[in-house]
């Protein structure tokens, strides 16, 4: 016996979603089914929409409707600053704590020779056009704080420092509110390494 | 900012959905924004399908596309034996085995007095009349062994024994390929209180 063609496609498709294992995925589409009737609409909606009428910026990298993205648009926006990010989820994280007014260049991704990402993988090449056409002071790498984050760092830095613009890093430390005692032996380290006066 | 409009409906739908916070359902968005276009129209089209053409079969509460569903309709099962289950995935976990030959019925929960579902908010009524009416011999109550499966199994378990009708419960004992070291306690217990004669 099986699962009812339509729940069976349902089912499917929701097993193509990242982390999303067959189990979680028959949860997922049951619980649809007894969702109200409208809602189901609004996310079959939502998910046609999403696909056609977003697409990246093609100057920074985001998602945007119009193009270029709202933040390429602001005149408002400091034109010197580019803070260079993996995804655009990571722009909504910076822009939550409203203490940047740069611009910002997605990168779509990290290098990382296990997976087979190299440079010419990722939005790399749009970030050095960028920078030889704009009037840019400093661009400051907000990739994660991983292997793979930092190794693009590093390229990155290379890449960009001969041209003689300042080259920044996020600073690594102890998060806000976390235990010394808790805090692994390369975060202390760094927060050693990177102490400042008080 | 906020995410384009499109993609901040797509997270709230993907929020509704059980066990998914704001940032998998951002994740699961962005990577459906990345999937190719038929992907997504499949996805949209098995939702509304799922909702629409699917209900559950008036007589075991299985989900179904035709009423009665296919296990019910079919003259090949033992009609003197029904197996109770808590939601129709189990009813799939059961015929994945081949083992079981009967009917189902399908309760869609248990009895929780911490969420307040009562009797009244389960298939019993439907259980029960499906007792007074067929030739049934055996009952077998395969609700989850939690303490809510168990309190319903007790519960159905006293309504139909005074019917006459032998009503049984799936065994406890250790899970096959399980280690002893690691079975907790209350598995223990039941796993030698259950000991049968080689």
């Amino acid at each position: 016996m099986h699962y009812p063609e339509p729940i069976a496609k349902l089912i499917e498709s929701f097993m193509k979603l990242p982390g999303i294992g067959q189990k979680t995925a028959a949860r997922l589409a049951f619980f649809c089914m007894d969702m109200e009737e409208d809602e189901v609409v609004k996310f079959a909606n939502a998910l046609i929409s999403t696909k056609r009428d977003l697409h990246y910026c093609s100057v920074c990298g985001n998602i945007t409707e119009s193009d270029p993205c709202v933040i390429c648009q602001d005149q408002s926006r400091d034109k010197t600053t580019v803070l260079v990010v993996e995804n655009p989820r990571d722009i909504m994280s910076m822009e939550k704590i409203r203490e940047f007014n740069g611009l910002y260049h997605v990168l779509h991704g990290v290098l990382s020779p296990m997976e087979g990402t190299g440079p010419e993988d990722l939005n790399i090449p749009g970030l050095i056009k960028r920078l030889q056409n704009e009037e840019m002071n400093e661009v400051i790498i907000a990739t994660n704080a991983t292997a793979e984050g930092e190794a693009t760092a590093m390229y990155l830095s290379r890449l960009i420092k001969p041209a003689g613009i300042k080259v920044t890093r996020l600073a690594y430390g102890l998060a806000v509110g976390s235990d010394i005692e808790y805090a692994d032996e390369m975060t202390l380290f760094r927060a050693i390494d990177g102490r400042r006066e008080l």
